[in-house]
């Protein structure tokens, strides 16, 4: 595809004004926002304000006077028509490995006579490492199994099963649905981790009997670096679980300051401490730059953003780089990985040249797209960059070697 | 004391300068720096500049570039002289309730046979239901004591004693020497609460012997509304003890995605998820207004402010208002309750007058003293105003009755 042909794309493309919602450098090509989505327009003058106007000017009078007390299920309910819940089953709290941990340990006590934790081989390490540390601590095992394999590796002795939506290397998407259903014909729980999922693709996680999710808010939802994350719990289940972390704000009535730990109604029982007001404020910039999209229609861009990268870079570099990521797109999340022998190296030379994704030993680069802001030109541009990086052998310099403590 | 001699005990004050490091209101006399502390001056501009600068600009380079990986350890750095510990005893991560969950598992689980938590009858809710929910989860029991009990009641079943040093309610301040020696001749463990100690208090964690402690970050701290919390582990426990909360930040080798936790050396391996960097640019901000201060001025200016401040609502309101805190300054921390039948109206009309303070069930008003920022003009300021709504009954009307969400 031309330039050409790509801003011909761009110009037609129904979810193009949503860029606008973003602040992203001039003469950058951001392909990774699956890691870090970019600063909405609107979160400065969000910090700004709940920092000035609201925590200077109004101290702790705010909690009442600007409803902070709430904003953990008022942030939340913007998640519902991202992720196909309703609003009474969502919240926000603490990082995506504390929530996981809380559901897990919620999902195995539920299960007692239980003794396993089934998870996919090689999943994202905070998941692995979130169940190991719980199996350790409640005489549990986790085995993990390829993830083709969860189905049929659920049994009489599983627990609980994490399950990660959308691999965070190969973008490989998995249903569901029949994860659900075999948990559930079993007595097994699901935890989902829609870290990759949520605000990339499709989800309805009501309509495929989802009951347990976790999620990242820094992500593609733009929540800014190390925001909150999300819980997700289906009515049927929200009286029947209870966190093992128990704080204050979880509280039936937290401002009644008892000596006895009494869990509030609904979601609230899934808060912990005080959360960051702040990391909240910049996380509703985020979840709002979502406002009025049609998940479908950002979905449908995503698939065609990320096919269209996969075309470019085979035809453009053959043979140099190797796809490492399912060849149909109904069977990926919102990011695409090339495998190449020398993959760190000719990501910092794409990064040099304003190409920025990241790396994945042993040597995968990863490139994501997002709806909102990633434009059909800046794949083709991508794509140009790094077939002219491989042909000249651009990566091949000492300082493109160096690691970076942070990969 | 008269507004004069007042405001000639606020021109000798070596520590007033520190108040231009806090933006306050005009108008306002802020005693609640013990539940929220002000907005430091930096900021706003520390949240514009991480916002702005490093996520939009530099977006996921920020990690490197901007060293984000470090902040928890760095900032944390900041707290060191603030509370006696070396820099290698503390990590700025999470909430308050979330970093004592992962001490008091971490501690339970290095003394398995032993099946007590003890810990003080009224203690912060939020850490008598943490330890209730862990000791549901391991099978141990909490064992609830008044305060001064506490040291009879350590024996050879107490596997840990969870102690909040300056009582969140009267302010009573309990000896952390006479605990640590009692827990370690009897085997057991200790973790201090020093959420209301903390940077108003002097502290000397490695003088008098503490091993374990966490922290609030938004109170005298003024790390922002829940700001992240602190966890300090004293070195030679570092390498004995395993947070159960297992993330991949906490890994040894965060950047290998192995599938198989291992710790990280020293105090990282308290990390769970991806921490907030927004909340900890604010922290950073808090923290930094401690800059220069000694903590023993600081402790002394709190001592006076407080004992003025009885003196002065003594003197005035004669009957009206109990102290219901110690009355000796060496038995409190920097805040001082006032009991009276009604309040809650009280503090509401206090607050419609520009005082700042808060109410804690049933009868108590809460008035929190911040050298940094609280001058002695306004202790005599607010002592008058009291006396004024108490004389007057100003207090005794409806709108002074309605009751908030968050008191």
């Amino acid at each position: 595809m031309t330039r050409d042909e790509a801003l011909a794309l761009d110009a037609s493309d129904p979810l193009a004004f949503a860029r606008e919602r973003f602040r992203l450098p001039d003469g950058i090509i951001y392909l990774d926002g699956n890691s870090l989505g970019a600063l909405p327009t609107a979160a400065p003058a969000a910090l700004a304000t709940t920092a000035e106007r609201q925590w200077g000017d109004d101290l702790i009078a705010s909690w009442n006077k600007h409803g902070w007390i709430d904003w953990p299920t008022r942030i939340a309910a913007k998640l519902a028509p991202i992720v196909g819940a309703k609003t009474s089953e969502l919240l926000i709290a603490d990082s995506t490995t504390v929530c996981l941990f809380k559901l897990l340990a919620a999902a195995a006590r539920a299960r007692p006579d239980r003794k396993t934790i089934l998870t996919q081989k090689r999943n994202f390490p905070t998941d692995l490492y979130v169940a190991q540390g719980l199996a350790d601590m409640l005489g549990l095992r986790v085995k993990g199994v390829d993830p083709e394999e969860v189905v049929g590796a659920i049994d009489e002795d599983t627990a609980v099963v994490t399950f990660t939506h959308v691999d965070y290397r190969t973008a490989a998407f998995y249903d569901i649905r029949s994860v659900n259903d075999a948990a559930r014909a079993a007595g097994a729980l699901v935890v989902w981790d829609l870290s990759h999922s949520a605000g990339a693709v499709e989800l309805d996680l009501n309509g495929c009997g989802a009951e347990l999710a976790i999620g990242c808010g820094y992500k593609y939802l733009n929540g800014g670096p190390g925001a909150p994350a999300f819980i997700y719990v289906a009515e049927q289940l929200q009286d029947e679980l209870r966190s093992p972390l128990q704080g204050w704000m979880g509280h039936a009535e937290p401002f009644a300051f008892v000596d006895n730990y009494r869990p509030a109604e609904g979601m609230l029982k899934f808060l912990t401490g005080t959360p960051s007001i702040l990391a909240l404020a910049a996380l509703e910039a985020g979840l709002d730059t979502f406002d009025g999209i049609a998940m479908r229609e950002l979905a449908a861009k995503s698939r065609k953003l990320s096919q269209l990268f996969i075309d470019e870079v085979e035809e453009r570099c053959g043979d140099n780089v190797a796809l490492a990521s399912p060849r149909d797109s109904i069977q990926r999340g919102s990011h695409v990985v090339f495998a190449h022998p020398e993959g760190y190296a000719v990501m910092q030379a794409l990064i040099a040249r304003g190409v920025i994704g990241d790396f994945r030993a042993p040597d995968l680069m990863r490139f994501g797209f997002c709806p909102l802001y990633n434009r059909f030109a800046e794949i083709v541009g991508a794509a140009e960059i790094l077939a002219n990086i491989l042909a000249s052998r651009e990566w091949d310099q000492p300082r493109f070697h160096a690691r970076s403590k942070v990969t």
